[in-house]
């Protein structure tokens, strides 16, 4: 292979993002991990707090140190949490490197709505308009050649994937949108709290952040871009009883007479060339563990003739195509790669 | 006590809904279960096939026989599958023995709609229409005094307790209703599948029966009939690992302006000395956990200025307050006794 | 009711242990909450930390003031951590109260070995001889009349019941016991940590504090007195993806030839009379969910001739049998009550 | 590369061994599916019994024809029943095939032990004699380049590499050996029974075939081989509620005074080279989800001196190393491959 290896940092390698992009990019062909970086736990081994890795990963967590991460490696993947990435990555940018951010911190355009809903400040507004929204299937590949990506967040992911190609064709009335979107625990993190102690949620299902998500303006804003003009939603999201997986259910009012077979065959035209997108034959309807460790997004539909509505189901792995999967499909498009280079995995089932 | 103890046998005992109802019974102050029935097991022992009941009902499972049955007992709970209570619960009526039948063979005041959603035959049509449908707190007291019950649905149930005040109050326009239900894997039955083979569903959320399941019919039907006028609705069905719980997730668009403190006003009034109804304070949301066990159904809201919709969230145990608590309060209401007599368990937790 | 009511404080409202007691002295003819304490919640309301209890139990936590309990009750259930009971049961005892204890504090009647195991100091010596340990079902009715009651701990209860009868009868050889222990969640409490994370502990299977169990010393003080001479035994905890639930799995060589047959009844004839042990069939061995939320403990036998060994498997709802189901049958005995009053709950299944 | 393609063919496609080693062979550098294989689902797609792997896996299902396999491939994975794969593996193997065989028809040296234990008729004697033991971490390299590997047990491969060199050093007794084996449900395949219904299953712990488990001789004639006389052994089974993982907790009496430091270090040099498995530091002892979804084996120790014993805790992912894998690995030894070709994924955690 005459291919370079390029060198790649984590920093944030001690929450379930940073193990994950550690999985994925230890298979990856072209890419060698050069430094595993955690503010919180410098100078021990990461596999003291994930004993999967002994063996596998042998080299103390560094820093966080700019100058260091510069010496060690070419990109760096920052699954740091919000308010930690608007001031870190501007500082990875001007050191000249190649910056994939996990965090929320660049999605939106708009400061104010980021103060909005994350209650933290903003980021620069000069590096926001730096960040390229890396959602492939969707805005082309706006992440080829990139220096700087913003990673979508899981439930955008799931949605808009979902709902995309139906947008942009006008089958359905925008200002209809309803989705009820449903996560494994995963997506809470690694931190403690009483809503993630096994004892609450096992056996449990619930109703979070009603309203209230601050994933709601990213979604608003990407289905807007898609839409032409400004999209409103009700997004409600939901704790299922298990690790990892995000189903989205989504509703809208049909504008015209169509059938499960056109939903199919449109969006298979949409994605088309994108493997990770798998559509459905009709009646037939994803589930969360048939993507479960992989970084595929698959769609199903049914429409309503009764109630002249849509309903839309897609499913992907958080921790993969909402987190470090895609993470590491928008590193194949800045680099030039195949888009799927690392990222062959079969779903593992069951 | 100076209170004659009512005699009552149960169909269909082997499935969850039979042992469920035996649980209820043997702690229920006025009721003595003489006769635990079941067509496929007649003359084994039913701890044998359901070990927690060992040392507690010792006695055989007698055969479906209504002579037998009429020796034996004053009430009768049929616990059995959709076509066969059509079949069984005439001749109870007709031996004099008063009745509240589980399955879904009388729940629809028509018999057509049950043929295309059950893909049955229908009951006949005199004894459908003697079935009260026995959902107490959105009907006053239909129960009181009656025969002859059809207990609602799990899913109808928690639904419909969820819509009911706003449906009535006008408060929301019934044309805009789409419901996002949730199940755990009992509301299935206890017959096999590989839907609910442990290592497909654990780890696993899935859609089922998108705008099919035969419970749309029976919730359109009661909507039409709290609004007075016919109400479609979108409602879509999710299977989530755990064994018991339904978390039902209601949209629907305001009529006029309103807020969560109006709503929670208005349904605490409307379910006033309903003591199943549990209506949460502002900003909470109630989680399937939180009534498990129980015969309780509790519900929050959240209004959603931005868009002009009502998210409301409704749980209920579906084994009891969706079947056989909700049938014992039922058999409350045919004798005149307290609503909750044998119900008044609290929800298990953790 | 000719029967005067009881007044019953439980300190530590806010755990497992504390919410669970209230569930059963709610439902318990007898008796009446009339205080639930908690130390770190005193003045909210324990619904917002429990929301299963809302509209159930509407009062404010009291603090922890002996004056206020030995005002509002006659008898205290202290389910509080290692360390805090054995210096607040002695304050409750001087005021006149009776108090059954949940902790690990007065269980072991040398306060050099709790040293050694609990890492803590021991309670006052005179206090700890006051303290019956009761498990009834074995050291006969010590806890009838006593004033001050150690409630025994949840593996400690679920082994010595699966061993005493063959101990007693000298079948097996105390020297080469081995027990495997496997419990669920509930059993570390709620206090957060790491190791109940929900993402953690799913789908995943682990041994813990292997050979450094502080009930190992409880066991071995159990069976010793049992035995009549000092027994040593091996003792492993594993925790297992579920809320509920104990099962141990016990091993020891025969004394003698004897067969499955010949335990189980000689376990029946042991246990006459207590009807919270159920001693199952020939090659029958129970499983947890069949005690589950019920004060049952369930044993079975396999005896190997090729070994010369056998293995006997007992389960307990660790929140129940374990903690606050066995604490309500210890004031049951206390007060010369039923044993089984206020426990005759069915298991709940599935 | 100049490696040439092997050609590999699944029977037994549709149970969960195959699906996986389906998995497993797409990931491997120098095999090609071409030929996958189900007696009862011929002629359809293996893509609608298991939707994760849509657009994955996209020929029919071939049936079971020798002929037919003998024109496609140049290894056979059979992943069949017991009692199936006896009668097809001699010919295959007449056939000139390379064959790996995970079933238990070929494990077990005695024909009178296989009956005893599997109800079932032996397979012949000559093939028997040709079938290779492969566990490659113990009999150092009798794969290598072999025609007829018999794939060990999921149980045996966990109990043996955890007790393999403790006996082959003769530090502990094999007289006094008891293995306390926990697995996830898929050991239990995929096929229906009331024992894999998830209600039954979830929030339940249980043991099953006590003393009775077709694995046990398969053990004791492994361990009887590395210890050089007859050893007999206690083994239980029980099924914990996940879907992968084996724990295996051994108990053995040392013969002689040795320290867990002991145990690490003679264990790692009886391990040295081989990679998968990893040998815990003194105080760790690994979960199950640390090897999920790899083809590792974990070990941890924890020598009582109290006792005299050793408890020796072993993990495993059931599907991988103790099925999928290890026969992977098993081909890779056959065709003279690196042991870990296709096989170093990292675990998937969490």
């Amino acid at each position: 292979m005459t291919q370079t290896t390029l060198r790649a940092a984590v920093v944030g390698s001690t929450g379930y993002g940073g193990v994950e992009l550690i999985r994925f990019l230890l298979g990856h062909p072209n890419v060698q991990v050069t430094s595993v970086i955690s503010s919180s736990h410098a100078g021990t081994l990461l596999s003291d707090g994930f004993p999967h890795l002994t063996e596998i990963i042998v080299d103390e967590l560094d820093a966080v140190d700019v100058d260091l991460i510069k010496s060690k490696a070419d990109v760096v993947f920052t699954a740091t949490p919000h308010g930690v990435s608007s001031a870190l990555c501007p500082k990875l940018l001007d050191a000249g490197l190649k910056v994939v951010d996990l965090s929320g911190d660049f999605r939106l355009q708009s400061g104010e709505l980021y103060e909005k809903w994350y209650k933290h400040q903003p980021a620069d507004p000069a590096y926001l308009q730096k960040a390229v929204y890396g959602l492939a299937e969707v805005f082309g590949d706006d992440s080829k050649g990139a220096e700087f990506i913003s990673n979508p967040g899981c439930y955008p992911t799931c949605t808009v994937l979902g709902l995309a190609p139906a947008v942009a064709a006008g089958w359905i009335d925008p200002a209809t949108i309803i989705v009820d979107a449903k996560s494994g625990v995963s997506g809470a993190g690694r931190g403690l709290s009483q809503l993630v102690h096994y004892s609450e949620i096992n056996e449990n299902f619930l109703a979070y952040k009603v309203n209230k998500h601050q994933h709601v303006p990213e979604i608003e804003q990407t289905l807007s871009r898609i839409a032409g003009k400004p999209v409103v939603t009700t997004f409600t999201t939901h704790l299922v009883p298990m690790t990892r997986g995000i189903l989205c259910t989504a509703y809208a009012t049909l504008t015209d007479k169509r059938t499960d077979e056109d939903f199919i065959e449109m969006y298979r035209a949409y994605y088309k060339g994108r493997r990770f997108v798998r559509i459905r034959n009709k009646g037939k309807w994803p589930a969360t563990k048939e993507v479960w460790g992989s970084n595929y997004c698959d769609i199903g539909f049914s429409v309503d003739e009764r109630t002249g509505r849509v309903t839309i189901i897609s499913v992907i792995d958080n921790l993969v195509k909402g987190a470090a999967g895609q993470a590491i499909q928008n590193l194949n498009l800045m680099m030039g790669w195949d888009e799927w280079a690392g990222l062959e995995f079969t779903p593992v089932y069951p």
